[in-house]
C-alpha cells in the first residue's frame, strides 16, 4: 500500500464526511475508545481510497459463470511439484487456511489422480453393474438421472493427508498438512438401488468400483457399506461435478477414505471376495514396525486442525482473535472439539457452529485475547461413538513411522511473539 | 452425435467385452428385462466412444481454481437484454433448471445490479456504523474478520423474482420466472455484536444500510430485524463473496426480499424512523389496484418452483421419471411441498430430500411413470406458520396486476406429449 500523502488523506476525509455527515476525527476516537483490544484506530484511515461510487461498475452479463475477486489470489489450489514423479498421479491441496464454514467451493476441491484428469462426454458415458447380480445392467446418464436421489453433505478425505507428518513436522502450511479433505453436498442415486435392479445374489459379499481413467484405478469395497450408504453421484453442491472430481459420475463412500471415492465411474462388479487390486496391496495399506501391513483399513477416524492461525495465516494485531478450524470423523457426527493454547496442557471447549452432519465437516471456532506471548496451538475432535483424536506420538507408538496413510494425530501450531506461525511438534 | 459405423461399434463391444468379460448382447437384453419402465436398452450401447482408459488425463496444478466441465455449456448465468436500459442495472438469472440440491455454486447466483458492480479494494474497505450510537466506529475488514462469526445456510430472493408473471405467463424457462433466488452458506459476523460495540441509544428504531457502488444503493430496515438475525458477512461457501455479490462485504438480512441485502457494505446508520429513500418509495413499493402502494413489505411468502420438467428442461423418455424443484420461506422453514400433476385438482406430498433449515432453500422430489400423457405441472409450499403458497389468482383478487414484486404464486408447467414443457396460467 502506497504511503499515505495528504491529499489523499484528504480527499478521503471529505468523502466520509460528505456521506456521513460526520467528522473522520470524532469517529476514529471514539472507535478506539469503545475497542480497546483494537490497536490505534488512526489506522482505520484508508491512505488511498477509491471513491468507489464515483465508478460506474461492470454490467451484468460478463460472466455467465463467475469466479472470485482478483484480491483473493491467496484462495487457490497449490501443488507440491517434488511430491511425485508426475502431474498426472499428483496432488494439489484445498487452501484451508483461506476458508471458513463447512462447504468447500468445488474449484477449490484437492485433487489426486492416478493417470490424470479423464476427459468423459457425457452423451458417451455408461455404468455396467455385473458379476454375481441375477441381472446386468449398463446405465447412461440419463438413465442415473432419472433414478430417485438423495442430497447428503459429506467430508472426503485422501487416506495420506497428513502422511507427510509421521515423522515429525515437515510442510508450513495447513494447506499441505491437511489439505487433502474437502466437503461439499452430493446429488446421486443410493447405490442400493441399483443393487436392487440388478438382483445380488446371496453369496455376494463384495463390491469392485473401477473408474475410466487411464489407471482404471480399482477398490474393493464390502457390499454391506454398498448398501448401507453408498451413493453413485454426479453432482457437487448443486451442479454437475467437476473433471477434477470425476465428471460426470463417482462413487460416494462416506466417511472413508478418498482412494475408494472412484472417479470417472465405469463399472461396479459384485463378487464374494476382494479383488486384492494394486491399489489395495501395493498401495493404501498401512506398513507397521513389525513388517506386516494393515489392510481395507477404510474409516478416517475423527480429526481435526487449526486452519487460522497457522503457517499461511499469521495473526496481525494482538488483542481479540477468533481460532478457526475444521473437524470431521468417519465413524459419525463430531461431538465436541477442545483447543489448546499450550501444547496440549490445558484444554477448553471451543464452539462448533454451523450444521453438525453425520460424516461432515465441522465449523469450530475459539475466541481468545492475544497478550503477544508465545503459544503452541492445538485441536483435537471427539465423535458420537466417543472416539478422541490422538497425539501423533500415541499413533507412532501403534503403528510405528513407516505409513503414510491414516495419520489423524494432533497437529501443533507455533503462534510467535511477532504473529507468525510455525509447524513444529511438541513431546 | 455421429451415426455408429461397424467398426466404432465393433470396437465399442471389444472394449467391454474386455472390461467385463461378459457378452454385450446379454447385458443388453438382461438389463431391458430388469427396468420395464425403460426404452430400448440397445441404445446403451454407445456409437462412438473414447475409450478413456487409452488417454493419460490433465495433471493437477493445470487449475488452480477449477472450472465447469467444457460439456456443461447450459449451466450458465443468463440475462433478458431487453429487460432493463443498461447492463449496470440489470439482472442475471440462476440457471434453476440445471442445478440440484440446496446449494447454489457461488459462480451460479443470480445478479441483480443498480450501477453494476462496485470494485472494492479489500486492503482500502471500511464500514462506518453511527447515527444514534453512544459511540461511532469505522471497522477495517481485518477487525471484522477478528470478530465472533457463525455460518448460517440462506436463501435470497429478489423481490422481483416472478414479477413478469404478474398478468399471466410470459417468460419460458424456470431460470428466467423464478430464477432470482440462490442459497448459500454465509460466514459473518452477527450484525448485534456491532450494534452492541457501538451502544445503541434508546430512542433508535432503523438501521439504514448503504452500499459503496455508484448508486449508493441503500434501505431503511427496522432496528429490531437488525437485532434478530442479521449478518454483516464477508465469506459465501466458504470463500470471500464474489465481485457480484458484494465484495467483500454485504448485509444478509435473513427471509427479506434482496434489495436490502445491501451488497458493498460501507455504512450504517441508525435512526428512529425510516430514511424513505428512492428504493423503498419509487422502488420497492407494491403498487394496489386503488392506485395506494404496499411499503416496507420486506418478508418473502414461501414460495416453490418445479425446476425440472421444466421449459429448458425436457422430459425425455416415458417411464420413470422425477419431478425436482425448490422450496422456501421467509417466515421461517418449510414444513411439507405438494405436487400436482393435474394443475391443481389433486395433490400429492413430495419428497422433502437433504437438510431443511430455516429460510433456506429445501429440495423436493416426486418420483412418477409418466405415460406420455398432457400434465399441468404445479408445486405448492408450506410453512412452519401454517403459510400455504397461493394461487395467483388468489394474489390479484388483493393485489391486483400493477406490481412487480413479490409474487409468489403457484407456476404452472405444461408437460406435452412430446416431452416439451411450457409456461402456462391455469384459471
Amino acid at each position: 500500500m502506497a504511503e499515505p500523502t495528504d491529499k489523499t488523506r484528504a480527499s478521503r476525509r471529505k468523502f466520509l464526511v460528505s456521506a456521513a455527515g460526520l467528522s473522520v476525527t470524532s469517529l476514529a476516537a471514539a472507535g478506539a475508545a469503545a475497542r480497546p483490544s483494537f490497536a490505534d484506530n488512526s489506522k482505520n484511515l484508508p491512505p488511498n481510497v477509491a471513491d468507489w461510487t464515483r465508478t460506474l461498475g461492470e454490467g451484468v452479463g460478463v460472466r455467465a459463470y463467475g469466479n472470485p475477486s482478483k484480491y483473493e489470489k491467496d484462495a487457490i489450489r497449490r501443488t507440491v511439484p517434488w511430491l511425485t514423479a508426475t502431474p498426472e498421479s499428483s496432488v494439489s491441496f484445498t487452501p484451508l487456511h483461506a476458508l471458513d464454514g463447512i462447504i468447500t467451493p468445488s474449484g477449490l476441491c484437492f485433487e489426486r489422480h492416478h493417470s490424470g484428469i479423464a476427459e468423459v462426454d457425457p452423451a458417451d458415458y455408461r455404468l455396467m453393474l455385473h458379476g454375481l447380480v441375477d441381472k446386468p445392467l449398463i446405465f447412461t446418464l440419463d438413465e442415473l438421472k432419472r433414478l430417485p436421489r438423495v442430497n447428503k453433505i459429506y467430508f472426503l478425505e485422501c487416506a495420506a493427508n497428513s502422511g507427510m507428518e509421521w515423522r515429525g513436522a515437515q510442510l508450513n502450511g495447513a494447506q499441505y498438512t491437511h489439505g487433502m479433505v474437502h466437503c461439499v453436498q452430493y446429488t446421486g442415486v443410493p447405490l442400493k438401488l441399483l443393487l436392487e435392479q440388478a438382483g445380488v445374489k446371496s453369496n455376494a459379499k463384495w463390491i469392485m468400483a473401477e473408474g475410466g481413467d487411464a489407471a482404471a484405478m480399482n477398490r474393493s469395497i464390502p457390499l454391506a457399506k454398498a448398501i448401507d450408504d453408498c451413493l453413485v453421484a454426479y453432482r457437487m453442491n448443486g451442479e454437475m461435478l467437476r473433471p477434477e472430481q470425476g465428471y460426470p459420475v463417482r462413487l460416494v463412500v462416506p466417511g472413508w477414505e478418498g482412494n475408494v471415492w472412484v472417479k470417472w465411474l465405469r463399472r461396479l462388479k459384485i463378487g464374494d471376495q476382494p479383488w486384492y487390486t494394486r491399489e489395495e496391496t501395493s498401495k493404501y495399506t498401512d506398513l507397521l514396525e513389525d513388517g506386516k501391513a494393515r489392510q481395507f483399513t477404510f474409516v478416517m477416524d475423527a480429526k481435526s486442525v487449526i486452519t487460522s492461525p497457522s503457517p499461511q495465516a499469521s495473526v496481525k494485531q494482538k488483542g481479540f482473535n477468533v481460532i478457526s478450524g475444521l473437524a470431521w470423523s468417519g465413524r459419525g457426527k463430531i461431538s465436541r472439539v477442545d483447543v489448546s493454547l499450550d501444547g496440549g496442557r490445558n484444554w477448553r471447549t471451543a464452539r462448533i457452529d454451523g450444521p453438525v452432519f453425520d460424516k461432515a465437516c465441522v465449523r469450530f471456532y475459539y475466541e481468545f485475547d492475544w497478550n503477544g506471548e508465545e503459544l503452541l496451538l492445538q485441536s483435537r475432535a471427539m465423535d458420537d461413538t466417543g472416539y478422541v483424536q490422538p497425539s501423533k506420538e500415541a499413533l507412532r507408538k501403534i503403528r510405528g513411522v513407516n505409513s503414510i496413510y491414516h495419520n489423524n494425530g494432533i497437529q501443533t501450531w507455533a503462534l510467535k511473539a511477532n504473529g507468525e506461525v510455525e509447524n513444529v511438534e511438541v513431546g
